[in-house]
């Protein structure tokens, strides 16, 4: 449902010239940044028009073919609802159309209080809407 | 069966204040390389004295409460066996005793053979029970 | 000479929300990779083709205006030779044409000899040339 | 006057199998933070204790000898006045006595005003004076 793609740097490798594990997870966060972003929204705009955040909950990658500077990563995204509360983000990641990898995460809706904490609460309709690409 | 604890940087921290969580992963792997060196092993070691790599095959984390700058957390890891060819190295982080948070990698034994390319091969059992401090 | 782009990441700020500051060096670098490539060439081309490593002999940086996350930095490039061994990369930041801050990276020229190890050496006339997108 | 150390881990270093060096200001921006630790403050002190933040202007680092995975790096750190609004921080990086490289932060002194700006100020006495161990 969305595609996009990152240039892996020469600073993301290590010693063994293939891609540093924990740099997946940067892009997984990136790509939902950029998600959202196409969706016409952005971490301030969750945070000032639906007074919420998404914390992340869970984060998962499985690896299947090891990714070297200068690749091009094309990741396909989609998102799915686990239940009333949170929901997850399924990262497909290939190079030139072959299986790199594949993972995801799993985030809540959680409400600022008056206070600043914040606390579950079933996702937004309209934000889960927008986030599908629904409306 | 072992534990070390890592101090929260400002550095890993985003605008919300807590720790940006893929560096979780970076602290798993920081923590699976204190456990080899806590053995008398490197990555160097495992090249040189087995001709193998430890490939990562999965990474998983799932987060209980938010961490923040100056947090210390501890890291207790533990082994264990998946199957021929791959183990899991289990960490269950805490903060003044209390969960954090807990993951895993999954790695696989991989033979490094002469032109440098990498095969799956079952494990050897030196550097497990070195890994599993049973030597 | 040279003008690449990049936006920044929610990962990216820290708690203050603006840019983690080494997270500059990190672009600098992603930029001279992205110049590099755009002539032509690439870090294992430079290790192939001249037998040569460009190791980084000093960076520097002055931050003018913060910037936070969502935002376009663009990078400007330029190329000047400091000595007969070294090259400065020049980059200039800004974002909707207001200065963010600018820097530079210092680069010497060092041939790989038969065990592995490097020496400094007279920058290569061909490399230069490619590099200043004179040829 | 203040020494600490890190040791490298495997993530840190590039495909040429010594450190990416943004890492140095990652670790330079962690040296001064502990530094302020060891002084009895933190970055949320000063924010509460003087209403000031101290927002990096420039960071430079030269780099004298390679480092790889496993070396342990003793940074030294020291302290000296730029003028009345700015400081800089001193880092000379050694690893078993011999130089590695040495770096600044020069540091802004910035007061937070009631709407959460910032503007420049004089450099609080007793938070230098703090700084440099002198009280």
């Amino acid at each position: 449902m969305f595609r996009t793609s990152i240039t892996i740097e020469w600073g993301d490798c290590d010693e063994a010239g293939i891609v540093f594990y924990p740099n997946y997870f940067y892009w997984f966060d990136c790509t939902f940044q950029r998600l959202i972003r196409h969706r016409g929204l952005s971490q301030r705009d969750i945070r000032q028009r639906f007074g919420a955040v998404t914390p992340i909950v869970q984060a998962n990658a499985e690896f299947v073919a090891p990714a070297r500077y200068d690749d091009v990563i094309d990741i396909d995204v989609s998102i799915a609802r686990v239940n009333e509360r949170r929901f997850r983000i399924d990262y497909a990641m290939s190079r030139t159309g072959k299986p790199v990898g594949q993972g995801y995460e799993i985030r809540s809706w959680a409400l600022i209080d008056a206070n600043g904490g914040i606390r579950g609460a079933s996702i937004d309709d309209e934000f889960f809407a927008l986030l599908c690409g629904a409306s």
